[in-house]
């Protein structure tokens, strides 16, 4: 968790919204990333679903089912399945989102019959660090 | 629609599941595409991500608010995500996806507090092609 809040520091600096994301297999970090939506013009360039495309590119597979992410904040609807779809063993996420987040909130996806392969979820790792870079930027931006 | 629906038959003789979609603005269509996932090796690959990406590469502009978005089906919940990230103004689908869609099931994302901009939705836009294609497919594949 500490290189996702490291890439979501990097992402502040960039002036991105500060969100990071680690992918790990077998305890290496295969692909990390901050938030680029800004930088890319690209509402889809979220931290996890650019480490889901690099991984899938490292690894040239689709399905990274012994992938563990580690994520800042909970992710979105959007990311949420992108996650489901990579078949992700485990998700790891810092700060719960409840404006935003469509695991514990709002579209709730791994508990819906639409999802088809849920995550083992954990929440609330460096949940203060987390929270703490994303309101350090919103208040920087005030 | 119909350059969705051709964008879809080309999906199906790429060997990928056929959902084709088109970005339409003000009456030009500024992006197409077919699913790639399996092409890409990226679950992120679906036919209305990429419509997107391209788009706001195109246009340079990471929201599309004047833009229409023509779907054979209904969009997953990532997808549905997607479209609302990128501002997207009217979303006219085919086929419903009672197994996977997010938009009139599961996730149901447009009608979530945590949705912050919803499209205004048309549903059963050429039900019978679209459909058509989807079911061809994957009777082809068994």
């Amino acid at each position: 968790m500490d290189l996702a809040l490291a890439e979501a520091r990097a992402a502040a600096e960039r002036g991105e919204v500060p969100v990071g994301a680690v992918l790990v297999i077998d305890g290496e970090a295969v692909a990390r990333a901050g938030n680029r939506t800004r930088e890319l013009s690209d509402v889809t360039a979220h931290a996890e679903i650019l480490v889901i495309r690099q991984a899938a590119e490292t690894l040239g597979a689709e399905r990274l089912s012994e992938a563990d992410l580690y994520v800042t904040l909970e992710p979105c609807t959007m990311c949420a399945g992108a996650i489901s779809f990579a078949r992700i063993r485990r998700l790891y996420y810092g700060a719960e989102d409840p404006k935003g987040g469509g695991v514990a909130h709002g579209a709730r996806f791994y508990a819906q019959p639409t999802c088809h392969h849920a995550p083992e979820v954990y929440s609330g790792l460096a949940e203060t660090d987390a929270s703490e870079i994303l309101r350090g930027f919103f208040r920087a931006r005030r």
